[in-house]
């Protein structure tokens, strides 16, 4: 299936043109990002957390402390999550007409503890691989004591649409001959040079996978 | 009065030393984002869009079409507000103490319509500055009609926290000595090149202040 199927909360009422259902163009969005934020209804008053996530498939997985406030409050209980790369600041000639460019995932599902030890394991390994493609060899995989002081969270990738929008400004016909620049102005894209940390053996050099590190599909490095 | 009032939706739980109340950490990181994270409750159930938005005072205002859904959700009722910088990688020798360096303020309050012209109009000049301070001078306002066709809420900045890691991964001692790196990568700082819109007249030039652009504050170019 191609297409995840519109409802009545992920169907766009305006601006049909920035929306989608196409499952590549989600897929793409929720591999590139690191943190997404789940939003909750607590005692009747929204909450919202920032969080790391990873894909698996076709469920978006979280995880945290066992005694972690959100997860355990979406385990059977309705979340919305939101991803969003920010891809650029568009500036029109007109303040009005100033817009950015990004790429959205919203989802909405119900949260189900993962307990097996052993998918608990393969979401850790996908989990620390999405972060850094490369450093599930280089660190220390978790213990049964961590893994067991670690609560996983996934959420079906059911109801679920991409928001969107690239490309230049337009500005009123208007307004195209006023003096202002107009353009996009992208977002940053590479990453700084890895800090060792003050206790590191001398001797570690900084892995390959952290040079050139991005985050956007067509890396080139 | 430097510090905002914890309450128990802002009290940290666990890892106290994350949190903060402190006046001038909110107002540093809200100044430095560029997109918050809405959540509210629409029919019981937990609803969440990212936007952007711009602090004026003591209030987070937002704005979009006057038919926005989550605009016009949350005007006099509670929303949950968060705004998260993610400042690096933490990468760790044991899979289970990685982490992310952020700083993230959440706040709890019920959005409340600015109507008034003028006032509209100082939010808006507040907002385009805060994207790109210069912008103001560099662009045409907003006329009339286009006022008229924008929303603006503005919410308190009363019930509100930050909460942030910074610093070197915290391994095990019985870690220590493995073969792994371990570090923080630095998330990207650096804008891009200024893109001309393709029906930019040939003469503009790229302003001065789109060269270099950065948000964070300890701006050197």
């Amino acid at each position: 299936m191609e297409q995840f199927e519109p409802t009545e909360r992920t169907r766009l009422r305006r601006l049909a043109s920035r929306g989608s259902h196409d499952r590549k163009t989600i897929y793409g969005i929720l591999d590139e990002g690191l943190v997404c934020h789940v939003a909750y209804v607590n005692d009747g008053k929204p909450a919202l957390t920032p969080t790391l996530y990873v894909r698996d498939g076709d469920r978006l997985c979280l995880h945290g402390a066992q005694a972690n406030r959100t997860l355990r409050s979406i385990v059977g209980a309705e979340a919305a999550v939101n991803v969003t790369l920010l891809d650029g600041l568009v500036l029109a000639r007109s303040a009005f007409h100033h817009s950015v460019n990004y790429r959205s995932v919203t989802l909405y599902g119900r949260g189900e503890e993962v307990s097996d030890p052993a998918e608990k394991a393969r979401i850790f390994e996908l989990l620390v691989e999405h972060v850094a493609p490369g450093r599930w060899e280089g660190s220390r995989p978790p213990n049964d004591r961590e893994s067991a002081a670690t609560l996983v969270v996934a959420l079906p990738l059911e109801e679920c649409a991409a928001k969107l929008r690239s490309g230049p400004p337009i500005d009123d016909a208007e307004d195209l001959e006023l003096p202002h620049w107009a353009g996009v102005l992208p977002s940053p894209r590479l990453w700084g040079t890895p800090e060792p940390a003050p206790d590191l053996r001398a001797e570690v050099e900084a892995p390959e996978y952290l040079l050139g590190y991005r985050r956007d599909s067509d890396a080139s490095g």
